[in-house]
């Protein structure tokens, strides 16, 4: 079968290996189609090399039909179409006891701390497994993990019906948290300094503002007759998103922090006191998230084909990755048994 | 009558002016006590001139009994013992509207944004009385504005019975918030470099550590089994604390900013993230925190005798801040009307 590998630092290849038949608890995949993240690319750039053990297939969003069932394996059939919740927890730990899983100490994110799904067979424990509703296509099920992150961000946050969000970023996880925000019933501004992005922003009924042209304080404030706003999501992951993000909230709100900031960061620690805000860390989902996304693919409130730029085929997994980096696209996907045309 | 008035940088005197009868709608107090308090020496320090008209009598935490009525106030009588919760908002603002009228976007903070406490007669707005339960004597009356800021700093972080909680800074307001977050129910640990407050705290019988000397990640992570701290309060107001704060604590866990940073500070948002932690930002409080302060204080729950080190007559304002300033001392009272012995 061919397999897509994270080989080090700037380097992928796309390969042939044997297929593995599933372990006992298993279940075999034949991949469909995987999406390609932020995340990916922070592991092509070797920034996360100290969890991965090379080579290894990379991708965690991903769907699929089930190929063949490992020994124990109940309640599956061959043929059931899929998704993979790729969170792998220990249990037992002080987060898994307390009910927050998703952030277990020793959390196994399959796709970067083990294999991922850029390969045609494809093993994975029963329990990530969840299934698709009839109605959603394959393609569009690529795109439930990180709708599963935008629904977790906009749960967390607590975002009501008629509130104002302004999405900071509206690269695909700042499109699908305004998309998300949206169908709850809240006014959504996205701020976007790439052209292209704001475009598609804007075409999908979001209003825009380029932060480097327009002052974004007096455009909220305006927006907001001088409250500021409920939720700010800073999905930028830019330092001079979070410096601003807390003067656009209006007292009491919520600023939430989606985007991975690598480095500490300047927060205006004296307007989060004056205004009594709370800002909010939230990281990937939980299994609710994921049956929710499903739904809200299914149900046409995720604007799927917009965000899909394009599908390439597995052979192409470099040039993929290179586009992607180039920007202007969003969501690229690889059609590893799906169909790329 | 004498009063106590800041006149600019580093500069108060006692003088004397004659009383002024209250306006319809307020009270003439006689003023028992007040409290100098971290936020007046900032003002001494003239790092809030901006808000102040010179020369401007201080102080904001004050005890006193009804000394006149002004016209039209009803429901008072000479003689009732009073403290004075020093918010004066629009009610018309964003914030007012909403609710938070402790938040008034045109806050008047009384003893900063117009004069305080410290002279001997002081009108202010019926609206700004609230009663003395009969137990309560005028001293420890003097403490119900710090204590109902420990009470708001608790309620807001949503500590439970039996939670561990770590406060950073052991003066004052830290102290109170241990105080307060012990008789809910939670375990203390109180972290302070200063040696004096540190035995203080431990004779209250918190628990202390001085994080200078010890390993205070190591500390919590020993005293939580590994999970982290349920709430961290940063009372300390040290940049290297709020860089610290967000390690100590558990998945999920809280961190409350109860110190005014001036300047931004960097917070480390990878561990926000990673944990899904929540950073709060608190100010002042609202009625009902006065209502409860005041209870706890007739109640014993305040260590108020071990917290007042000393109380000095209105004539010594000018040595009493001097002596705060150099450190060691906790809350000094000035006995305006009040006994000073």
């Amino acid at each position: 079968m061919m397999v897509a590998s994270y080989l080090g630092a700037g380097q992928l290849a796309v390969d042939t290996t044997p297929a593995v038949p599933p372990a006992p608890g298993e279940v075999q995949l034949r991949v469909a189609f995987v999406g390609i993240c932020g995340t990916d690319l922070h592991i092509l750039h070797g920034a996360m090399d100290e969890r991965i053990a090379l080579p290894q297939a990379i991708g965690h969003e991903v769907s699929a039909t089930v190929a063949a069932l490992g020994e124990g394996v109940t309640g599956w059939a061959v043929g059931d179409r899929v998704t993979v919740m790729p969170l792998d927890w220990d249990g037992t730990c002080p987060a898994c006891l307390a009910g927050h899983r998703h952030l277990c100490h020793h959390l196994n994110f399959v796709g970067i701390d083990s294999p991922g799904g850029l390969q045609e067979y494809w093993n994975v424990g029963v329990s990530l497994l969840v299934a698709l509703p009839p109605s959603l296509g394959l393609r569009e099920a690529a795109l439930a993990e990180p709708t599963a992150v935008a629904v977790h961000d906009v749960r967390r946050s607590g975002l009501a019906t008629g509130d104002k969000a302004v999405v900071l970023g509206g690269g695909p996880i700042g499109v699908l948290i305004a998309a998300v925000a949206r169908h709850l019933g809240a006014l959504v501004m996205v701020s976007e300094v790439d052209a292209e992005r704001r475009r598609l922003a804007a075409s999908l009924g979001f209003a825009v503002v380029d932060p480097t042209d327009e002052a974004l304080g007096a455009r909220v404030e305006d927006w907001t007759r001088g409250a500021g706003a409920d939720v700010v999501f800073e999905v930028s992951g830019a330092g001079a998103a979070v410096a601003q993000a807390t003067s656009l909230l209006k007292v009491r709100g919520v600023l939430v922090v989606v985007a991975i900031h690598s480095q500490p960061q300047a927060v205006d620690l004296k307007r989060v006191f004056w205004r009594e805000l709370t800002l909010l860390g939230t990281r990937v989902y939980e299994r609710e998230d994921f049956a929710r996304a499903l739904d809200l693919l299914a149900h046409g409130v995720i604007p799927a084909a917009a965000l899909i730029s394009a599908v390439e085929p597995l052979r192409s997994v470099p040039e993929a990755f290179e586009r992607l980096q180039g920007g202007g696209a969003m969501k690229i996907l690889i059609a590893v048994g799906g169909d790329s045309t």
